[in-house]
Protein backbone atom coordinates (compact mmCIF):
# COMPACT_ATOMS: atom_id res chain seq x y z
CA UNK A 1 0.00 0.00 0.00
CA UNK A 2 1.18 3.28 -0.94
CA UNK A 3 1.32 6.20 1.61
CA UNK A 4 -1.32 7.77 -0.71
CA UNK A 5 -3.37 5.12 -0.98
CA UNK A 6 -3.06 4.84 3.23
CA UNK A 7 -4.07 8.27 3.74
CA UNK A 8 -7.21 7.83 1.00
CA UNK A 9 -8.22 5.10 3.74
CA UNK A 10 -8.22 7.16 6.48
CA UNK A 11 -9.72 10.40 4.66
CA UNK A 12 -12.16 7.85 3.56
CA UNK A 13 -12.37 6.36 7.59
CA UNK A 14 -13.19 10.10 8.43
CA UNK A 15 -15.78 10.80 6.14
CA UNK A 16 -18.06 8.05 6.94
CA UNK A 17 -17.28 8.22 10.94
CA UNK A 18 -19.00 11.69 10.70
CA UNK A 19 -21.86 10.07 8.62
CA UNK A 20 -24.68 9.06 10.42
CA UNK A 21 -26.94 5.92 10.37
CA UNK A 22 -29.55 3.75 11.71
CA UNK A 23 -28.61 0.33 13.33
CA UNK A 24 -29.82 -3.21 12.61
CA UNK A 25 -29.33 -6.66 14.11
CA UNK A 26 -28.81 -9.07 11.78
CA UNK A 27 -29.46 -12.77 12.87
CA UNK A 28 -29.63 -16.22 11.66
CA UNK A 29 -29.84 -19.93 12.68
CA UNK A 30 -26.89 -22.07 12.22
CA UNK A 31 -25.74 -25.42 12.67
CA UNK A 32 -23.66 -24.25 15.22
CA UNK A 33 -26.39 -22.24 17.19
CA UNK A 34 -27.77 -18.94 16.54
CA UNK A 35 -25.31 -16.08 15.40
CA UNK A 36 -26.22 -12.06 14.95
CA UNK A 37 -24.20 -8.55 14.59
CA UNK A 38 -25.16 -4.94 14.86
CA UNK A 39 -24.75 -3.26 11.51
CA UNK A 40 -25.16 0.26 10.51
CA UNK A 41 -25.38 -0.74 6.69
CA UNK A 42 -28.59 -1.68 6.28
CA UNK A 43 -30.56 0.47 3.75
CA UNK A 44 -33.79 -0.06 1.67
CA UNK A 45 -33.52 -0.56 -1.99
CA UNK A 46 -37.17 -1.50 -3.26
CA UNK A 47 -40.63 -1.52 -2.10
CA UNK A 48 -41.66 -3.61 -4.58
CA UNK A 49 -40.07 -6.17 -4.60
CA UNK A 50 -39.65 -5.52 -1.22
CA UNK A 51 -35.55 -5.60 -1.18
CA UNK A 52 -32.78 -4.35 1.43
CA UNK A 53 -28.84 -3.93 1.12
CA UNK A 54 -26.16 -3.82 4.24
CA UNK A 55 -22.52 -4.96 4.21
CA UNK A 56 -20.61 -7.06 6.40
CA UNK A 57 -16.96 -6.72 6.44
CA UNK A 58 -15.30 -10.18 6.98
CA UNK A 59 -16.66 -13.27 6.38
CA UNK A 60 -15.78 -14.99 9.40
CA UNK A 61 -17.36 -15.33 12.10
CA UNK A 62 -20.97 -14.09 12.99
CA UNK A 63 -20.83 -12.47 9.26
CA UNK A 64 -19.42 -15.67 8.12
CA UNK A 65 -22.39 -17.73 9.45
CA UNK A 66 -25.24 -15.18 7.96
CA UNK A 67 -23.92 -15.01 4.77
CA UNK A 68 -23.76 -18.69 4.76
CA UNK A 69 -27.66 -18.84 5.58
CA UNK A 70 -30.12 -19.61 3.81
CA UNK A 71 -32.50 -16.77 5.33
CA UNK A 72 -31.73 -14.13 8.25
CA UNK A 73 -33.54 -11.98 10.23
CA UNK A 74 -33.04 -7.64 10.14
CA UNK A 75 -34.04 -6.12 12.95
CA UNK A 76 -34.29 -2.43 12.64
CA UNK A 77 -33.31 -1.12 16.10
CA UNK A 78 -35.16 1.88 18.43
CA UNK A 79 -33.38 3.83 20.86
CA UNK A 80 -34.39 1.51 23.77
CA UNK A 81 -32.60 -1.21 22.01
CA UNK A 82 -29.12 0.38 22.45
CA UNK A 83 -27.87 -2.10 25.23
CA UNK A 84 -28.09 -5.31 22.95
CA UNK A 85 -27.27 -3.61 19.84
CA UNK A 86 -23.58 -2.47 21.98
CA UNK A 87 -23.22 -6.20 22.92
CA UNK A 88 -24.05 -7.50 19.34
CA UNK A 89 -21.11 -5.07 17.78
CA UNK A 90 -18.41 -6.19 20.65
CA UNK A 91 -16.99 -10.20 20.25
CA UNK A 92 -16.60 -12.20 23.03
CA UNK A 93 -20.02 -10.63 24.69
CA UNK A 94 -22.49 -12.65 25.88
CA UNK A 95 -25.40 -12.98 23.04
CA UNK A 96 -28.76 -14.64 22.68
CA UNK A 97 -29.11 -14.96 26.69
CA UNK A 98 -32.57 -15.58 27.70
CA UNK A 99 -32.44 -11.75 29.56
CA UNK A 100 -32.12 -10.66 26.24
CA UNK A 101 -35.54 -11.84 24.78
CA UNK A 102 -34.85 -13.74 21.55
CA UNK A 103 -37.64 -16.30 20.23
CA UNK A 104 -37.51 -18.12 16.97
CA UNK A 105 -39.95 -17.30 13.97
CA UNK A 106 -41.63 -20.62 12.93
CA UNK A 107 -39.52 -20.62 10.04
CA UNK A 108 -36.29 -20.99 12.18
CA UNK A 109 -35.26 -17.62 12.22
CA UNK A 110 -33.64 -15.60 15.36
CA UNK A 111 -36.59 -12.98 16.00
CA UNK A 112 -35.99 -10.60 18.80
CA UNK A 113 -39.78 -9.26 19.75
CA UNK A 114 -38.04 -5.63 21.09
CA UNK A 115 -37.34 -4.40 18.20
CA UNK A 116 -39.78 -2.02 16.31
CA UNK A 117 -39.56 -4.14 13.03
CA UNK A 118 -38.08 -7.22 12.18
CA UNK A 119 -37.50 -8.34 8.23
CA UNK A 120 -36.72 -12.47 7.10
CA UNK A 121 -34.82 -12.04 4.57
CA UNK A 122 -32.75 -13.94 2.15
CA UNK A 123 -29.85 -12.98 0.04
CA UNK A 124 -30.04 -12.36 -3.66
CA UNK A 125 -26.61 -10.96 -4.79
CA UNK A 126 -23.92 -10.94 -2.77
CA UNK A 127 -20.63 -8.97 -4.54
CA UNK A 128 -17.54 -8.63 -2.76
CA UNK A 129 -15.33 -6.26 -1.82
CA UNK A 130 -11.55 -5.77 -0.15
CA UNK A 131 -12.49 -8.16 2.83
CA UNK A 132 -16.10 -6.77 2.69
CA UNK A 133 -19.24 -8.35 0.92
CA UNK A 134 -22.27 -5.94 0.16
CA UNK A 135 -25.72 -7.76 0.27
CA UNK A 136 -28.63 -7.77 -1.63
CA UNK A 137 -31.63 -9.13 0.17
CA UNK A 138 -35.24 -9.56 -0.93
CA UNK A 139 -37.67 -9.81 2.20
CA UNK A 140 -40.05 -12.80 2.50
CA UNK A 141 -42.04 -11.32 5.75
CA UNK A 142 -41.85 -8.01 7.76
CA UNK A 143 -43.06 -7.87 11.39
CA UNK A 144 -43.45 -4.54 12.24
CA UNK A 145 -44.63 -3.94 16.23
CA UNK A 146 -44.39 -0.41 17.05
CA UNK A 147 -43.13 3.38 16.90
CA UNK A 148 -39.91 3.57 18.79
CA UNK A 149 -37.74 6.62 18.97
CA UNK A 150 -35.00 5.13 16.48
CA UNK A 151 -31.45 4.47 17.29
CA UNK A 152 -28.19 6.20 15.24
CA UNK A 153 -24.92 5.49 15.33
CA UNK A 154 -22.02 7.84 14.72
CA UNK A 155 -18.61 8.94 15.57
CA UNK A 156 -18.52 5.70 17.17
CA UNK A 157 -21.10 6.32 19.07
CA UNK A 158 -24.97 4.89 20.17
CA UNK A 159 -27.50 8.54 19.90
CA UNK A 160 -30.71 9.31 19.71
CA UNK A 161 -32.65 11.69 17.32
CA UNK A 162 -33.45 15.64 18.49
CA UNK A 163 -36.41 16.37 19.97
CA UNK A 164 -37.73 18.78 16.62
CA UNK A 165 -38.02 18.45 12.91
CA UNK A 166 -35.49 20.92 11.37
CA UNK A 167 -36.91 23.61 9.51
CA UNK A 168 -35.51 23.46 6.06
CA UNK B 1 -49.79 -8.00 -7.59
CA UNK B 2 -51.74 -10.12 -4.81
CA UNK B 3 -53.04 -8.77 -1.52
CA UNK B 4 -50.56 -10.15 0.70
CA UNK B 5 -47.50 -8.60 -1.83
CA UNK B 6 -49.32 -5.15 -0.91
CA UNK B 7 -49.48 -5.62 2.25
CA UNK B 8 -46.00 -7.21 2.50
CA UNK B 9 -44.86 -3.54 0.80
CA UNK B 10 -46.98 -1.68 3.09
CA UNK B 11 -45.25 -3.22 5.84
CA UNK B 12 -41.65 -3.19 4.93
CA UNK B 13 -42.46 0.44 4.03
CA UNK B 14 -43.40 1.05 7.51
CA UNK B 15 -40.94 -0.66 9.02
CA UNK B 16 -38.29 1.74 7.20
CA UNK B 17 -39.81 4.81 7.55
CA UNK B 18 -38.78 4.98 11.10
CA UNK B 19 -35.14 3.66 9.96
CA UNK B 20 -33.34 6.50 10.46
CA UNK B 21 -30.19 7.77 7.65
CA UNK B 22 -27.53 9.67 7.04
CA UNK B 23 -27.75 12.21 3.96
CA UNK B 24 -25.70 12.41 0.86
CA UNK B 25 -26.18 14.52 -2.02
CA UNK B 26 -24.95 12.97 -5.18
CA UNK B 27 -23.96 14.78 -8.57
CA UNK B 28 -22.58 14.26 -12.12
CA UNK B 29 -21.78 16.14 -14.75
CA UNK B 30 -23.86 15.04 -18.17
CA UNK B 31 -23.82 16.22 -21.73
CA UNK B 32 -26.44 17.92 -20.76
CA UNK B 33 -25.79 19.64 -17.70
CA UNK B 34 -25.23 18.71 -13.86
CA UNK B 35 -27.48 16.36 -12.28
CA UNK B 36 -27.78 15.65 -8.31
CA UNK B 37 -30.27 14.20 -6.14
CA UNK B 38 -30.47 13.43 -2.64
CA UNK B 39 -29.61 10.01 -0.90
CA UNK B 40 -30.41 8.61 2.09
CA UNK B 41 -29.16 4.82 1.63
CA UNK B 42 -25.42 5.97 1.14
CA UNK B 43 -22.53 3.19 3.07
CA UNK B 44 -19.76 2.69 3.85
CA UNK B 45 -18.99 -1.09 2.49
CA UNK B 46 -15.04 -1.12 2.52
CA UNK B 47 -12.50 0.89 3.90
CA UNK B 48 -9.34 -1.04 1.79
CA UNK B 49 -10.13 -0.24 -0.81
CA UNK B 50 -12.77 2.20 -0.12
CA UNK B 51 -15.57 1.58 -1.29
CA UNK B 52 -19.64 2.98 -1.06
CA UNK B 53 -23.07 2.14 -1.76
CA UNK B 54 -25.90 3.59 -2.37
CA UNK B 55 -29.13 3.01 -4.11
CA UNK B 56 -31.86 5.11 -6.80
CA UNK B 57 -35.22 3.96 -7.87
CA UNK B 58 -35.47 5.26 -11.32
CA UNK B 59 -32.82 5.01 -13.96
CA UNK B 60 -34.14 7.98 -15.64
CA UNK B 61 -33.84 11.57 -14.69
CA UNK B 62 -31.18 12.62 -12.40
CA UNK B 63 -30.82 8.85 -11.49
CA UNK B 64 -30.15 7.89 -14.75
CA UNK B 65 -27.47 10.75 -15.51
CA UNK B 66 -25.64 9.35 -12.21
CA UNK B 67 -25.87 5.53 -13.10
CA UNK B 68 -24.81 6.83 -16.82
CA UNK B 69 -22.13 8.97 -15.99
CA UNK B 70 -18.39 8.01 -15.52
CA UNK B 71 -17.51 9.25 -12.20
CA UNK B 72 -19.63 11.51 -9.68
CA UNK B 73 -19.27 13.43 -6.70
CA UNK B 74 -20.99 11.65 -3.38
CA UNK B 75 -21.17 14.54 -0.71
CA UNK B 76 -21.98 13.43 2.88
CA UNK B 77 -24.02 16.57 4.36
CA UNK B 78 -24.46 17.91 7.55
CA UNK B 79 -27.29 19.52 9.79
CA UNK B 80 -26.25 23.16 7.88
CA UNK B 81 -26.66 21.39 4.52
CA UNK B 82 -30.46 20.73 5.41
CA UNK B 83 -31.78 23.27 2.43
CA UNK B 84 -29.76 21.76 -0.29
CA UNK B 85 -30.63 19.01 0.48
CA UNK B 86 -34.33 19.75 0.54
CA UNK B 87 -34.34 21.24 -2.79
CA UNK B 88 -32.57 18.20 -4.43
CA UNK B 89 -34.95 16.14 -2.83
CA UNK B 90 -37.82 17.63 -4.53
CA UNK B 91 -38.31 17.09 -8.43
CA UNK B 92 -38.83 20.51 -10.67
CA UNK B 93 -36.80 22.15 -7.12
CA UNK B 94 -33.94 24.59 -8.77
CA UNK B 95 -31.02 23.36 -8.76
CA UNK B 96 -27.54 24.35 -9.20
CA UNK B 97 -28.02 27.83 -8.75
CA UNK B 98 -25.16 30.38 -7.85
CA UNK B 99 -26.89 30.73 -4.32
CA UNK B 100 -25.50 27.17 -3.64
CA UNK B 101 -22.68 27.33 -4.30
CA UNK B 102 -21.21 24.57 -6.39
CA UNK B 103 -18.26 24.52 -8.46
CA UNK B 104 -16.64 21.86 -10.50
CA UNK B 105 -13.62 19.28 -9.70
CA UNK B 106 -10.88 19.54 -12.19
CA UNK B 107 -11.79 16.12 -13.34
CA UNK B 108 -15.47 17.78 -13.97
CA UNK B 109 -17.72 15.98 -11.39
CA UNK B 110 -20.04 19.24 -9.48
CA UNK B 111 -18.44 20.01 -5.93
CA UNK B 112 -20.29 21.51 -3.37
CA UNK B 113 -17.71 22.86 -0.88
CA UNK B 114 -20.30 23.81 2.00
CA UNK B 115 -20.65 19.43 2.62
CA UNK B 116 -18.08 18.56 5.34
CA UNK B 117 -17.31 15.37 3.03
CA UNK B 118 -17.14 14.87 -0.63
CA UNK B 119 -16.50 11.76 -2.44
CA UNK B 120 -15.48 11.14 -5.86
CA UNK B 121 -16.53 7.58 -6.83
CA UNK B 122 -17.20 5.43 -10.00
CA UNK B 123 -19.73 2.46 -10.05
CA UNK B 124 -17.75 -0.78 -10.17
CA UNK B 125 -20.95 -2.91 -10.30
CA UNK B 126 -24.90 -1.96 -10.37
CA UNK B 127 -27.45 -4.76 -9.50
CA UNK B 128 -31.19 -3.84 -10.61
CA UNK B 129 -34.18 -5.06 -8.69
CA UNK B 130 -37.77 -3.98 -9.55
CA UNK B 131 -37.20 0.00 -10.34
CA UNK B 132 -34.09 0.54 -8.45
CA UNK B 133 -30.70 -0.08 -8.66
CA UNK B 134 -28.25 -0.55 -6.12
CA UNK B 135 -24.99 0.60 -6.75
CA UNK B 136 -21.07 -0.43 -5.16
CA UNK B 137 -18.80 2.33 -6.10
CA UNK B 138 -15.32 2.89 -5.51
CA UNK B 139 -13.82 5.99 -4.40
CA UNK B 140 -11.00 7.73 -6.06
CA UNK B 141 -10.64 10.52 -4.19
CA UNK B 142 -11.96 12.52 -0.71
CA UNK B 143 -12.07 15.74 0.95
CA UNK B 144 -13.34 15.90 4.00
CA UNK B 145 -13.52 19.78 5.14
CA UNK B 146 -14.99 20.22 8.75
CA UNK B 147 -16.99 18.52 11.48
CA UNK B 148 -20.52 20.12 10.94
CA UNK B 149 -23.39 18.03 12.64
CA UNK B 150 -24.53 15.80 10.71
CA UNK B 151 -28.00 15.37 9.07
CA UNK B 152 -30.58 12.48 9.04
CA UNK B 153 -33.65 11.68 7.72
CA UNK B 154 -36.73 9.64 9.65
CA UNK B 155 -40.24 9.55 8.91
CA UNK B 156 -40.27 11.86 6.06
CA UNK B 157 -38.21 14.42 7.59
CA UNK B 158 -34.86 15.94 8.29
CA UNK B 159 -33.24 15.94 11.81
CA UNK B 160 -30.87 16.37 14.00
CA UNK B 161 -29.35 14.36 16.65
CA UNK B 162 -29.68 14.63 20.29
CA UNK B 163 -26.70 16.57 21.69
CA UNK B 164 -25.35 13.54 24.26
CA UNK B 165 -24.51 10.01 23.57
CA UNK B 166 -26.68 7.16 25.18
CA UNK B 167 -25.35 5.29 28.27
CA UNK B 168 -25.24 2.24 26.80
Amino acid sequence: MTDQTTALTDRFKTAFRQHPAGVALIAASTSEGPVGLTASSVASVSADPPALSFSVTRATGSAGGILGADTFTVHLLSEQNAPIAAVFSRSGSERFTPEQGWTTLPTGEPYLPAAPAALRCRALTTVPIGASSLVLAEVLDVVVDNHDTPLIYVDRAFRALAADPLEV
